[in-house]
């Protein structure tokens, strides 16, 4: 059955036994004009919001639409991980072609309960309506960090040094694969595009051992970088070669001729966590990442004073200059 | 010049002079990974989202970008005043084709800003990306109630009378007056479909003066009051002739031969609140509404038992059905 044969009403049902989560701090959740929550005393609401669109950010035969939905969810939950909050709520806005199958989108939305369930965060509302075009998304979620602990952009300071979660360019890669008809012979770079985790346990963890500024990685290193150091009045010192990548990146690139380098400076859609901590708290944070979030990360480089700019250092002890732009979302 | 010339870093630097409102219970505004805010002690949260597409939900031909761009967020702030909310915080997400011009988005992102601004509410925060069709507008606006304040669809009960602010089928209409080129004969019925105003004020004074059950217009009364009467488990007496409506709805139903019954009952997007109270606090309620916001208000019947249904009694005291739906977005 298509979406234009089931009717709004109909479908607002289906959706609602999908989207049943209850929980003590939602007052008022689906169905009343406006969700009611509570955030504990003490504590700020923490919020972001997405927008993603089919033939933009996704097309349907990459990927499951369970994988889609739970995609949909987890680079906004990835947001609030970079402030280092807890995530609670979401509200999900689709707008659906009236020729798309009912079960695309009870998947889709599935996979997207399943993940929220998994962050321990509850759909409260949102809006369905047509559209005349593709699939449209829209995911807006909220959380809460203890007053006055968001971990911002801007507050690097000298003396700290930059780390990362994961590996990097494995996501820009996997997108490559797809467009270029070898996804099948990259699995685990596939993997890092179409099935990202937000690092939402290692965001905390981060928070709370101490960490000076933090972002996701969306845009790509460069970036996401830049923004660090704009907003922190800073300069940075990256080592080419700490930046850790999945071994996979390195046979595709050799094998397609890919620029691996590239990839992992330029290349969006990680979603790992880019932060700074003080040189000394490094060791204590880095363990507590790895025992709360079972990730690995990797110290890359250090915060020098902005007058410093940003450069890259290669092996040799070389300086090469960081690549001037990451993703930009209206780049043809 | 176009949106696709100018690249995202310049318009988002442009946006950022638009949304420049600060606010102290926004801590972190537009440019981080997502926003902080507080809301007072002993209040709750009250967040709602909307999702709007060029060529469903509107056409450019028909206002101005700036008109767009204030019922965008008047639409949302809606669905807060039905709660008896106060608006403090919205995000904006926007989808943007690469050949619209630069100065129709500023203007749209102006309008916003300036009902934002009137309605007390600060942007703090939102998403900016490519559209490979239309315009795309996602707007998610938050507020605050005094704990276990919010006043639901649910609460009604035998004994109160039902109300409404302002008129109904306006919008309805002046949506039809577009349609078949009549628009500039009924500048009342258009101005309500391009133009509306979230009843703000009069949502918190409805709360403040007892109301059981509120919610807004979006649907046309219909599907509105059916929403209350499921949630309530209560049935509705509604007196057709008490329903209020513009004296240009009566001209244009004459002259045009549109169904000004039908356009009432089931006209959408008036975006006015409909409520209950019970019969005794209707008078204290009615001059509160008038009061602080200057908006007129109808009693236009009573709630019933749940067994009565919900019924339509014309001037001869003859009873009609009502219609069963109002607006539904997956109809052609």
């Amino acid at each position: 059955m298509l979406i234009g044969d089931l009717g709004e009403e109909a479908l607002l049902r289906q959706l609602r036994g999908i989207f049943n989560e209850s929980a003590p701090d939602v007052l008022t959740g689906i169905g009343d004009d406006a969700a009611v929550i509570d955030i504990p005393p003490g504590s700020q609401g923490v919020w972001s919001t997405d927008l993603l669109l089919q033939g933009v950010h996704f097309e349907s035969a990459w990927q499951t639409p369970r994988q889609l939905g739970a995609k949909s969810i987890a680079v906004n939950l990835s947001d609030l991980a970079a402030m280092g909050a807890t995530p609670r709520f979401a509200m999900l806005s689709l707008a659906l072609p009236p020729d798309i199958p009912v079960d695309y989108i009870l998947e889709f939305c599935q996979g997207l309960a399943g993940e929220a369930v998994g962050a321990g965060v509850v759909v409260i509302g949102g809006d369905t309506t047509r559209s005349k075009s593709g699939l449209v998304v829209s995911v807006t979620a909220g959380g809460h960090i203890p007053a006055g602990g968001a971990v911002l952009r801007s507050g690097a300071r000298l003396g700290d040094v930059i780390l990362v979660t994961g590996q990097l360019g494995s996501a820009a890669a996997g997108l490559l694969a797809f467009e270029n008809g070898v996804a099948e012979r990259y699995p685990a770079l596939v993997q890092a595009f179409i099935a990202p985790r937000a690092r939402s346990s290692a965001g905390t963890a981060a928070r709370e051992s101490g960490a000076t500024a933090m972002t996701d990685l969306s845009d790509g290193l460069a970036s996401d970088l830049r923004h660090i150091c704009e907003e922190s009045c800073a300069g940075a010192r990256i080592e080419l070669e700490r930046i850790p990548f999945l071994p996979q990146l390195e046979t595709a690139a050799d094998e397609c001729g890919w620029d691996r380098e590239k990839l992992m400076l330029t290349g969006g859609e990680d979603y790992e966590l880019l932060l700074t901590v003080p040189g000394e708290s490094a060791g204590r944070l880095r363990e507590e990442i790895d025992r709360v979030a079972a990730v690995p990360t990797t110290v890359i480089g250090e915060i020098m004073p902005p007058e410093y700019g940003i450069r890259l250092i290669d092996k040799s002890g070389a300086e090469k200059p960081m690549p001037e732009h990451g993703f930009d979302h209206f780049a043809p």
